[in-house]
């Protein structure tokens, strides 16, 4: 196994590649700084000490997560990173960092430096407004979607696309944290105390229970195309100008309809948990309708463009206008129910996020996390009738807390 | 490439395997028979002439379809039948062969020889009944299918299993044959003149393509459970004792009701196909009532097992009894929709089957033809609201043909 890198060795080893010449100069000192962002892996960004605008990301997979060391992680996993850093930047290269280098037998990656750019989750709770992130997100999940799916790839390219991308651990991390762990009475997960009666209900309701797993089952053997598979608002980076997907290593061949709903759920996240951040009342409502603009506007996006690639692009083996309709129909309905998952499990399964863990008034984050339980109920069990994107949309702008 | 065994060779060939002396004896004399049924393997009985009851079955894959050498087919097929052989025996020894002898040079499996048994299609055309087949296939098929499911494997061993079995070539000829020429002018297709109006509507129907659609998405996509996806009366030889599944080379992670459909729907062909083989009405009547309540109770011993194993042996992971009800009647329109496929492609697609053929009469073919297809229409497009096999048998005796 490699050593971890330190501040000198990952300077060390950047000399010793082609990057020392290409990227940097021979001449220059290159320094670097470790970045504390992240749960998985090792990162430095590297810089020269001459012109500390040149630099690259080093991220480093140890066989264990980098900020758990207890929890084994399997090094393969930067394999499957750079794997699909390199399909999503060929159908969508404006929405991925560049990669500078892959080292499989080290399981180094180093990658274009997103320091201009802020994470989207953390701009959300700061009322930035991005005008392009719409377009850019469409666009992103309607390429590399559809790219990689039966619709577009040969039936023997997809077949071993799926062998080369499954990742049976990381795969394993999400069927237990968000479809069955938040759904029983298990140690791992934990809610703020004031929503004991919404839990206490989510828990008795079988019904629900049965509809998350049809969504697990689904994500465990719908392998429609190769999904990103965490992609909410803190695998985003971004500024007015540029969005960058980041870190794909959950990726495997899944459901569409979940990376759809993980991203659109997080917004509605960032949506719930202006309840505190938006301070005040008409910029709350100003920016949770731009929020909910937003939803409605990436999806539509993505519906086009992707009906698009189809007409245009497509392998030919669909010829039926009516079963477009209901692909795009079922993907919608999954992403109500992908989403609704997503943010159940970030409110009361053990990864919370920054949207609401800032938030220290036990009684306001309580309102806002329940005002996204209940989103998320009505996503879930009203998604088989779905028939517009503003239908999710009206479900969210409707929804009250049942707390206080 | 091996050479293709011929009657001396195929005798060296066991001479000189462990065969010879464990099956056979040294001091016997070894014989040979090519067996001419099948289209894609080359078959021979070797038999001790001293003991004409001491036989096994030699298939020897070649690296393309016997019966039409320009058809090429890879020789792991051969492989893949081997290893789904291996776990249908795991689970249920009594129904399939047992395997002498795997050779993975020479893409030669040496099985058990069925000579007291009859291809289940052939029985039907001349009314047998089988005690024991509903029992067989339903055990079969619930066993098979649970015990590769992610309801009993692990998330790991599920998605080892998954790449160890794609099958791209033998899938994709399903995925032509099955779920798309039949829907298409195209040149592959073939059927009785007289059903031109029945095979013109269908053609003109994309309401009626586009649920075939979602169904070849599923057929594609959805890696449900290790099935033998060619599940067929003409792959199961059996006598009044005893059913042995065989040929399973097709065999793929795919959807579980494209199994349990393919079986049921091709006793509805047979079903059908009594219009010309049972002559006497009371007897067609009658043997057809068999048929039925085979289907039904098939069904029902599926559905009994599979949920006895999902109950007793299941992994745990799925702990609600509503999304149990659930995946049983998703299985259950799954089974309607993948058996309409079935008999759609055997009756307007490439691929016809001897219930029909050999039915001399251009009439009394269309007759038997257009019934069935109508079974599949209605199986077909009623499937979303299905809750009961009582439904799916109804649909059976309730149909008639649209011809003459």
């Amino acid at each position: 196994m490699s050593q971890p890198f330190n501040e000198q060795s990952v300077v060390d080893y950047i000399r010793q590649t082609p990057l020392s010449t290409s990227i940097f100069a021979n001449e220059e000192t290159l320094q670097s700084a470790p970045i504390a962002e992240g749960n998985v892996n090792l990162l430095f960004r590297v810089f020269s000490a001459n012109d500390p605008g040149k630099s690259v990301l080093v991220k480093q997979a140890l066989p264990y997560a980098w900020r758990y060391p207890d929890f084994k992680m399997p090094v393969d996993r930067q394999r499957i990173e750079h794997g699909i850093l390199e399909v999503e930047g060929r159908y969508c290269p404006d929405q991925v960092p560049q990669v500078y280098l892959y080292d499989p037998e080290k399981h180094v990656l180093v990658i274009e430096d997103l320091n201009r750019h802020l994470v989207m989750r953390e701009g959300l709770m700061k009322q930035k407004r991005y005008p392009l992130v719409a377009e850019h997100l469409g666009l992103f999940m309607a390429r590399t979607l559809f790219y990689t799916s039966d619709l577009y790839l040969s039936s023997a390219d997809k077949k071993a696309m799926v062998a080369q991308f499954i990742n049976p651990v990381l795969a394993k991390v999400q069927e237990d944290l968000v479809f069955t762990e938040p759904y029983l009475d298990h140690p791992n997960n934990r809610w703020t105390p004031l929503l004991d009666p919404q839990v206490a209900q989510i828990h008795a309701d079988d019904e629900l229970r049965s509809e998350i797993f049809m969504l697990k089952e689904a994500y465990m053997a719908h392998a429609q195309a190769l999904i990103h598979n965490d992609l909410h608002t803190g695998s985003i980076m971004l500024n007015e100008e540029e969005t960058k997907v980041i870190d794909p290593e959950f990726g495997f061949f899944g459901p569409i309809g979940h990376d759809v709903g993980s991203y659109l759920s997080n917004l509605v996240l960032g949506y719930a948990a202006q309840e505190y951040h938006a301070q005040d009342p008409n910029e709350r409502a100003n920016y949770r309708r731009w929020l909910l603009d937003l939803i409605r506007d990436t999806w539509n996006i993505f519906e086009t463009e992707f009906l698009n690639l189809w007409e245009n692009k497509g392998n030919g083996d669909w010829p039926s206008p009516l079963f477009r309709r209901k692909y795009i129909r079922q993907l919608l309905q999954d992403t109500a129910g992908f989403g609704a998952a997503e943010m159940m499990r970030r409110l009361i399964g053990m990864a919370h996020v920054h949207d609401f863990w800032t938030i220290p008034d036990d009684s306001i984050r309580a309102t806002a996390e329940s005002l996204a339980l209940n989103v998320a109920q009505a996503w879930l069990m009203r998604r088989h009738t779905l028939t517009s994107i503003d239908e999710l949309v009206d479900m969210v702008a409707a929804a009250n807390a049942s707390y206080p």
